[in-house]
């Protein structure tokens, strides 16, 4: 794994780098569970992720409340991340987005598949959760454990969920590779749409198969990417610095 | 409501962000509604909207005239402002704007509808109007009182309006909603247009139904948004100043 | 008019304008006719359009030759110049591009019609010209004289002429114009290549009628982008110096 | 051809410039033969490309390994640069990318074919290479000399050869025209879809024919863009040193 100075420096770079690649706007949210107690995760308050600080990085348990909150506010969705980690002992990173090409996919029945090679995590499974299968008439938002553990649900053992209408919660068992699989899932997206066009209804694309999806995400970390995501987020809090 | 240093301030704020997001190029322009006097309004001179600064802001009276231009060129299309403020006691700030997925629609018959959480607001209805209704052979510019009353008809009772083969204009109780839902409007045109491309013809999208769009538009202001380009458009008021 | 500091400063901006634009890219140039002399025009020697300095302008005469080449190399199509300011005495600036959405339309049969008010002008009427019929086997290059009179032939009497898998000649009665109309001709691809996949085959798309087209034409110089370009040019070349 | 300063530098202006187009992103490698001895190569240590500079460049023998890799990693598909040298004598320069337009095509049975003057080249044939036909169930990367081997016999006599669900590796006789041919490839990519779908099924899209594809490839090489990027890469450089 690449190196890091710190959990909540590694939270700032993953905000920044997800800002920067159209991931996220002014919404979403990235986070870390605690290497030294499984029960607390870190977050940034409510802040847009381009703008986050270590300062702004706050420690929640996994009942999505925050340990101290400083008087700040919190994100809304902060229930995706505790019951995720509640439910998930395996996943120690988690990056709620609404990537613009990943939507048309959860609000269509067409199926997200890997047609990347660095999108290969895709080949686990992506399910797609609607809010209204939780609750009917909600502003679409998982503000309450409740519906955050409905969510984990249909994340069940998969590295992401698509929400309808909303955008996507990947996960991952480091933080580096759920800001790539981010990422990659929104390339995917593209990718394939544009294949599914080109290919014409009952049209054949190629996928990865099972066996080739298996050998790419045993190892799949992004590293070489987060290095380069870890220098670019550094000179420009530098330079804001300055 | 994200805090503000003067209404002027904000226009500023407003002008810039609709550019850096593409919803507006050299055209476009965002009004706000005088606090102090419902029978005014603040819009820019006629200046390209990403140079807006705090000393281009003028007052407008309901007739769409500067209360003093200071021998300014003011806007073509000021007239939407005027008119829309009469009919629309609610409306406290509008925008005007050409963003590119939005005209397609606005030519086509397909109506837009809200696939995306934040653009929910398209559930309340989106009109389309063609000035052609109003007078044949205009250069399509809203350049009378009279063309403004009448596209402030069809836009009626609805968040936004979108005008035939030249953009929309969108309405809002605030400054920060107004913007938000010209960017998300643009964002919503994107998403849908893919998701109907995805579903092909006779295919079904699921949309985000009644309910759920009277509980995310009760509320949705885009805060976090709004405190996110606030600052950006600071520093680069800052930057262009040093 | 918007002012202009000189004609070859003129043509720095229009050069930068289009580079920013992504309607060039390395390759494609702007050029003026001498108010001076009308057997005369100015364009840069063989250089980036992004990287155009004053220094760089050179003065042609109708055989696109140089005047004073200075030792300089020059574009290769610079036929295309001389041979419509022969042809076409009302045109007093072209640009030739590549610009990207409007390719395909080159090569489909599928005519651009106006569809966007900005981009009235193409409601004018714009031919597609096929090297072919000139000569066979071309690098596709308007390498002469005879190549560029046999394009001017095909521009005849319209504003903007798409050249088959290469990109496009706009051409204009002053410089403003013909910078607007090449950025709003690429922006009116894209925007009806959308409208005419959401209508479908066979479906309608509501253009521009004739009376709409001629009443927009007649004023539209894209002022207010101008000043914009302008500016922005001018930061950057100062910026440069520095 | 444009003048270099070293081949290491050259090395340093295509990888930033590659990112810069959106070629490569943190993945992708281009590699330069040396002109001293024809069974070495120059190509960076394992980083990403837009953080290249002269100091991450290594020598490499011809089965891929480096001469003195200082202990450096290494690419893991470096082996597509070593057998490709091997089996093309003619080739002295590789791009190996995953450019997002051309992945649709590598997946669908869809040629590519030559709709852009400047991406001719393509007339002179772009096989598609599938992993799978050497060996079922890689994490698809050329991690061997024997899977770069059997891309390199794919590549036959070719100047590009698109693979599979990953991207596509293009050679030239020198490094700005490998590059060109890299950027052009993808713009290619995006005109030839949007073509098709404006076609429709079974609808005609007017291609280069042989004689044209062979009039340009035959002095191709970028020239003018090559000068530009350089510009743009030292500038970079430039800021990043001081």
């Amino acid at each position: 794994m690449a190196t890091s100075a710190s959990p909540a420096l590694d939270l700032v770079v993953a905000s920044r780098t997800l800002a920067e690649h159209g991931v996220i706007d002014a919404y979403g949210h990235a986070s870390i569970r605690s290497e030294k107690n499984p029960e607390r995760f870190l977050m940034p308050k409510n802040v847009a992720p381009e703008l986050v600080t270590e300062g702004d990085i706050l420690e929640f348990g996994l009942d999505s409340e925050a340990i101290d909150a400083r008087g700040e506010a919190l994100y809304n969705e902060r229930f995706i991340h505790g019951e995720i980690y509640k439910a998930r002992p395996d996943v120690m990173a988690i990056v709620h987005n609404h990537s613009h090409a990943v939507v048309p996919f959860s609000c269509t029945g067409c199926e997200l598949r890997p047609i990347f090679h660095m999108s290969a995590f895709i080949g686990l499974g992506v399910p797609t959760w609607d809010i209204r299968d939780a609750r009917e008439g909600t502003d679409m938002l998982v503000r309450s454990a409740e519906l955050g553990a409905h969510l984990a649900k249909t994340l069940d053992r998969f590295p992401a969920v698509l929400m309808r209408g909303h955008g996507s919660t990947v996960v991952a068992e480091n933080l580096p590779r759920a800001v790539g699989r981010a990422i990659y899932l929104d390339l995917n997206a593209r990718m394939q749409y544009q294949a599914m066009m080109l290919a014409g209804p009952g049209g054949d694309v190629n996928y990865m198969d099972a066996a080739e999806v298996a050998a790419n995400v045993s190892w799949q970390n992004y590293e070489r990417a987060w290095r380069l995501w870890q220098q670019k987020a550094m000179a420009r809090l530098a330079a804001e610095k300055s």
